[in-house]
């Protein structure tokens, strides 16, 4: 049996800057990568008015229509099911049915994780799809599963999370052997809130991932772990404070060097070391964030992508279907019904 | 009816450097204010070595001997039950029996949260006691809490949790009309764990506080609310990402001030202006973390306090009574009796 080339849909409609930026992304995507088609889903009009600036290999690109687009303000449940035509509903349809990899969107974060659920479907064994986000630390980059979508988890999810993060962090970040620590408020065995102390004891026992126990927030950007498992409420929060305290202290930082002709002397002098030391830390060279545990992978993207982390993004899924994570996953799952 | 004079007791073995950096902060508390003395728990021996060293207005200090001390290590509730001749649980009994107004410990969190509860005990009407820490924000301090005590808390605990931390904003920190946030993941009402969702209604309808809705996490450094609302679990994962990101991001911005010559050069010029500015971000200028809604107060100042932070804490108690802060409490729960 031939197998197909892999086809990565792009919802062409999605996040603050598009069309414009995410047909400029798919087409340096397809410029710096053979071996994948791309589907763009979105208003055919727009779409090509886009494309028609550029020069791109024709062949590896197809126009779905869909009418409708999915507006960030909307109630995600009710949007996936009146905007039919949407192209988020369209493209996700795609991958549930075989006829592409791999989503991806930088469109309304709800609507992506309630289409990937009921559009796209878990694989089975699969009891809730965890979001994966990437944390950059003094070590490398970690991965905080769940950050957004399962907000009031059960301790059976929280493990399951552990083993895909698992796999994704040695697959996907090449990371060898990932430590996977559970988000606390303390290192000792009996702190937590109820969720973490029912859920401690299940790690310890699974045999398929390098537990190392409890890590507190505040080890987690000295790179304390590679897989941070948590619920999504606490995942998110830890992830937004970790933005926010960085983008204000980066601020902060800069005001003060901005306070005398003295200062701005000096802020010249470092300005470069301390740019080329920032880009270590972000997250977003390496594209967006999985939804994983689905038939299908779906990945979510910044809102405010640009071009830039369209293509990265893009890539992102090329890697993780070349990699076959999905199917990583899916034999986790598959061996525990053996 | 002659008032008496406003009496703390200090946990003079609480702390990594009690209780040679307790007695030193004690001393230099006395010093710098009068309208108060001092109760010191502990070793008396110990204790009297260390005073020895000073000179201090000997009729504003008392010791008062406990020969036991509970460990960091110890498992708090235990801890507080056997160990009756410990500093904690001595120094507590005295704030029930109304002895002294105020309490200070840097020793085991667990242990004066435990004993904050058992032995101070409840104002009336108090569901659970919430711990209120500061956090630096760039319009100056907000009031987390819980940020320790409660990990699995009820709806009803959150709204008390926001009426009392309104009282401190207002009367400790002189925060006009705080504004009260709810810690969430989004801004939207819907957004949020269960918890948060059964929480907001009861927030919106509370009509002593300033309610103003969701607070995401990478708002929090930039002074969006006064009081942020949570549970003890997110509210310290928050608290600690918070810590954890300032300190890595502040030694990965000096080390890349240390590369080269040149950078070095720079590093010199903007230190004193960084320096300053960082100081307005130190929390600890204002003491310690009390645990509200008890009868008196209980403060807990960081294990690793020095002299300096012992100092303040002091102090901060004395504000808190002078300001009748408890009374304020107090009455909020009187009133919905009434």
């Amino acid at each position: 049996m031939e197998e197909r080339r892999i086809r990565i849909v792009l919802d062409a409609m999605g996040g603050d800057n598009a069309p414009v930026s995410t047909i400029e992304g798919a087409v340096d995507a397809l410029k710096e990568k053979d071996g994948f088609e791309l589907v763009l889903v979105g208003r055919e009009e727009a779409i090509k008015a886009e494309l028609a600036k550029y020069d791109y290999p024709k062949d590896r690109i197809e126009i779905r229509h869909a009418e409708e687009v999915i507006e960030m303000c909307e109630a995600p449940a009710a949007a996936i099911h009146n905007k039919k035509d949407s192209s988020i509903v369209v493209g996700m349809k795609m991958i549930r049915k075989g006829e592409a990899d791999a989503f991806v969107s930088a469109g309304s974060t709800g609507a992506v994780l309630v289409g990937g659920q009921i559009l796209v479907g878990r694989l089975k064994g699969v009891e809730r799809p965890p979001l994966a986000c990437l944390v950059p630390t003094e070590k490398g980059m970690a991965c905080m599963i769940d950050c957004g979508a399962n907000v009031d988890a059960r301790p059976s999810w929280l493990v399951q999370f552990a083993r895909m993060g698992s796999v994704y962090m040695k697959d996907f970040m090449k990371v060898e052997n990932p430590r996977v620590g559970i988000l606390n408020i303390g290192a000792e065995e009996e702190k937590g809130n109820s969720l973490v102390k029912e859920t401690f004891p299940l790690l310890k026992a699974c045999s398929d991932i390098n537990f190392i126990g409890s890590v507190e927030a505040r080890d987690i950007p000295g790179g304390y772990a590679d897989v941070i498992v948590t619920d999504a409420f606490s995942g998110n929060v830890a992830l937004k404070m970790y933005e926010g305290t960085a983008s204000t202290l980066l601020k902060v930082v800069k005001g003060s060097m901005m306070t005398s002709l003295k200062t701005k002397i000096g802020a010249l002098l470092i300005k470069d070391a301390l740019k080329s030391t920032m880009k270590k830390y972000d997250a977003t060279a390496y594209g967006g964030a999985p939804l994983l545990g689905l038939n299908g992978l779906v990945v979510k993207t910044h809102g405010s992508s640009k071009a830039k982390e369209i293509r990265i993004s893009i890539l992102q899924c090329l890697t993780f279907c070349e990699e076959r994570i999905n199917d990583k996953i899916k034999d986790l799952f598959v061996a525990d019904k053996a």
